[in-house]
């Protein structure tokens, strides 16, 4: 994806794990995008504790302005849809997850990052911001079909038709892995300790779970 | 837009105007989906009375779902860019609005569609239910990118993507006028006074918003 050099303005979806935290630092940081608002949900997850780390990322890299919008009700009308947010639902061990299990986890939450993106849509539309960045990476493409560079194409297209000034979602990390994330965060000067990743929301990571294997992993040596 | 004659389950996005009854009812006679959820949204609409119309024509159509999501950070977050939500913001008469405001006019509300049929198809794919019914309609693709039948194959696109069962939008009346839709209504014997169109959300309708001077001529003679 090639990033426009003079965007002036643009919103980041921030959840405050180790993707969003690296590409609001990058397009503060690299991109010198002079305007950033930042945008977080309360959206049900078990893990919302990952949103102190969105406030603390957001203070770290000198943002006026970040909004936490509380959307519950997306666990409530996907109720039995996910174990992100249906504490009925346990959030599996990556290693316990069958080849088919992995097409569409668990830990999928039906059609959450369409409601993300064009609720950023929206506010971007309404505050003039033309751009709005979304840290899908390319880990995720396996299970998650909202995460790949053709949903966020195929959204693109759509938001083209606006008959005003269009937004545009941009996902510069969704061809990059996440150790090469890590690597570019690194180079900015990111602290990973300010992240948040496991799925299960414990007052400590439990290690096990996909998002923390994959933490791990990135973060690591080699 | 063929419709499979054998959709088990459907969502219908219900606003309580016109159309969307319209919608319902011919989901419920003329389609005879069996199982039919309805889905209204409060998003801070100054027409927010059209919500208790919808009640009524649930109860009228037999229904026993009837889904009312709570959204007014629609209206928060897109402060100043709509006459609909923003009581800053005068709606207009449809006479005072010049050509180039109705490519897309201060009743617009900034990607509004788009979140809604997000949250929509969310709902259904945790159901189960694989079609959601949408009441865009011809006379609304002057000025409204998010109700015309390219928005709508656009998003139908992006869900299709879905590694699991991926949920349809269906817009029956995209390519119909509301005299048609009206016509077609009155054969299903829906009650046009148990639906509300003022933008102004008054006790009586003005007469004079866009919206009151379109439900005018539909309902009227020749």
């Amino acid at each position: 994806m090639t990033i426009d050099a003079s965007i002036p303005a643009a919103v980041v979806l921030l959840s405050g794990g180790m993707d969003s935290v690296t590409l609001l630092h990058y397009v503060v940081r690299d991109l010198k995008v002079p305007l950033v608002h930042a945008l977080s949900f309360h959206y049900g997850q078990k893990h919302s504790r990952e949103l102190e780390m969105a406030h603390w990322q957001v203070r770290a890299a000198g943002l006026k302005v970040h909004l936490e919008l509380d959307i519950r009700l997306l666990s409530d009308i996907t109720r039995g849809g996910s174990a992100l947010t249906d504490p009925a639902i346990e959030v599996p061990d990556l290693a316990s997850l069958s080849p088919d299990a992995l097409r569409q986890p668990p830990t999928y939450v039906p059609n959450r990052n369409m409601i993300l993106l064009s609720l950023a849509a929206a506010y971007a539309e309404s505050q003039g911001m033309s751009h709005v960045f979304f840290g899908a990476q390319q880990q995720d493409a396996y299970g998650y079909w909202d995460c790949t560079a053709a949903f966020v194409e195929g959204l693109n297209a759509v938001l083209a038709q606006n008959h005003g000034v269009p937004v545009r979602i941009m996902a510069p990390f969704v061809h990059r892995s996440k150790r090469e994330i890590v690597a570019i965060g690194r180079s900015l000067g990111v602290d990973y300790a300010h992240t948040w990743s496991c799925y299960r929301g414990g007052e400590t990571p439990c290690g096990t779970c996909p998002t923390c294997v994959e933490r791990e992993r990135a973060l690591g040596p080699e």
